[in-house]
Formats: C-alpha cells, structure tokens, sequence
C-alpha cells in the first residue's frame, strides 16, 4: 500500500502530511478555538460573534469561521429575511470539538495560579 | 476593587487581557500542542524531540520549549555530564494540560472521516 494510502487511513497529527494536523490548527488555534467555544453557548450573528471574542478583527473572524465551516465544525444558515439575516451554529461534529475544547479552557484557567507563580519563579531568575 | 484585581482572580480567556488567554495559546497553538502531546510519552532531548514534532525548526521548537518552561509546564533538566544532557519533561501541571490535549487530538483524529467529507462537499460547491 503505498505510503499516501496509509496516511489516510490512520489520522496523526504528529506527521507534517496529515490533514488532520491542519484541521487541529484550526481548532485549537487562537482564534479557532475562542470561536467554537463561544458557538457552544447557542447560535451567533457575526457581529454579536466578533463582540464576544474580544480582539478578534472581522477579517480575522471571517477566515476562521470559513475554515471550521470547511471542516464541517460550523454551519452558516441565512434567513430569508429582510435584510438577510446570518447565523451561525455548531455542527455535531464541532459540538464534539466544543465540548472537549471547553475542558481545555477550563483546565487551563483553573492552572492559572500556578502557571503565574512559575511565571514569577522564571521572570525572576533571569 | 480595581478591574485589574477581577481580572487576576477570575481567568476569562474570552478577555483579550487576561493573561490565561496567552498561556491557552502557548498550549494550544500550532506547536506548543504537539510538543506537550510527545512529552507525555516521556522525557526528550531536545533533538529527539524535534524529530518526533515532524516539520518543527531548531528556533521555533526552542521558542515553544521556553513558553511553556516559563508557564510552568515543561521542566528542563541539565545532567552534569560530559557533554551536558539535557532533558526535557512536563511538570505536573504540564502532564494534566497533555492528557486534556490527547483527548482532543484524538477526537479530532475520530472526526476525520466526517471532516474529509466535509471538506469534499464544501469544495465542490465553490
């Protein structure tokens, strides 16, 4: 089987090849991963989004919701209203994501007291 | 108390300010998540270890293993050998990061037939 076929059929981020490497690049991105965090709390207007994840720019915003859209993680809906009204939402698949990527979140933030006092320890020793 | 003081006592990675947000992108990002996911195997030189993380460079690896040094999360050990060994490994906090970031490269791995899919879809609609 040549070496490509593998690679499909097994999944490893740690090889530069593996698609799946860029798709954990764009979840576990800077932007990627505040996005789909946020979409976990319900359905968001872009700008309602973009207000949510502080900081982040509307290019910025719109390129990392086109990726995960891509990824199938986020869908798009536009209500055929007038003016046209544009939501978007979690996929099952990026309800899985979400799901695991708040545990991170939470893990991380509740790390935090100790990740300033290393911070502190390290500063000071240089 | 001064917003600052909030700030210091709740982590809110949604808040471009709050320093859990930096170290969530330390941990999270591009290679800071590979790195973490391989020194959960076990210790690694620092070679050793840039062989397993395919495609990372010497600048961008060392770059990575400082942050995550300063965070609190990857300790660095110098063997008072001739030439000096030196090991790197996840402390505490960093072995608790790790196994949260297994999870979520081994669920994004799961995902992938979905995201292939996804992806073929959504580039034969452009």
């Amino acid at each position: 089987m040549p070496e490509e076929a593998m690679e499909d059929l097994v999944a490893d981020v740690f090889a530069r090849a593996c698609t799946s490497r860029l798709v954990l690049e764009n979840v576990a991105g800077k932007w990627g991963i505040l996005a789909l965090a946020a979409l976990s709390e319900g359905a968001y207007r872009f700008n309602a989004l973009r207000r949510r994840v502080d900081g982040i720019s509307e290019k910025m915003l719109a390129q990392t919701l086109q990726a995960l859209e891509r990824d199938g993680l986020v869908k798009r809906d536009v209500q055929a209203t007038i003016p046209p009204r544009v939501e978007y939402s979690l996929t099952t698949s990026g309800q899985r994501v979400a799901t695991k990527l708040i545990e991170l979140i939470e893990l991380v933030e509740g790390e935090m007291p100790e990740v300033r006092k290393a911070q502190a320890e390290y500063d000071g020793s240089r």
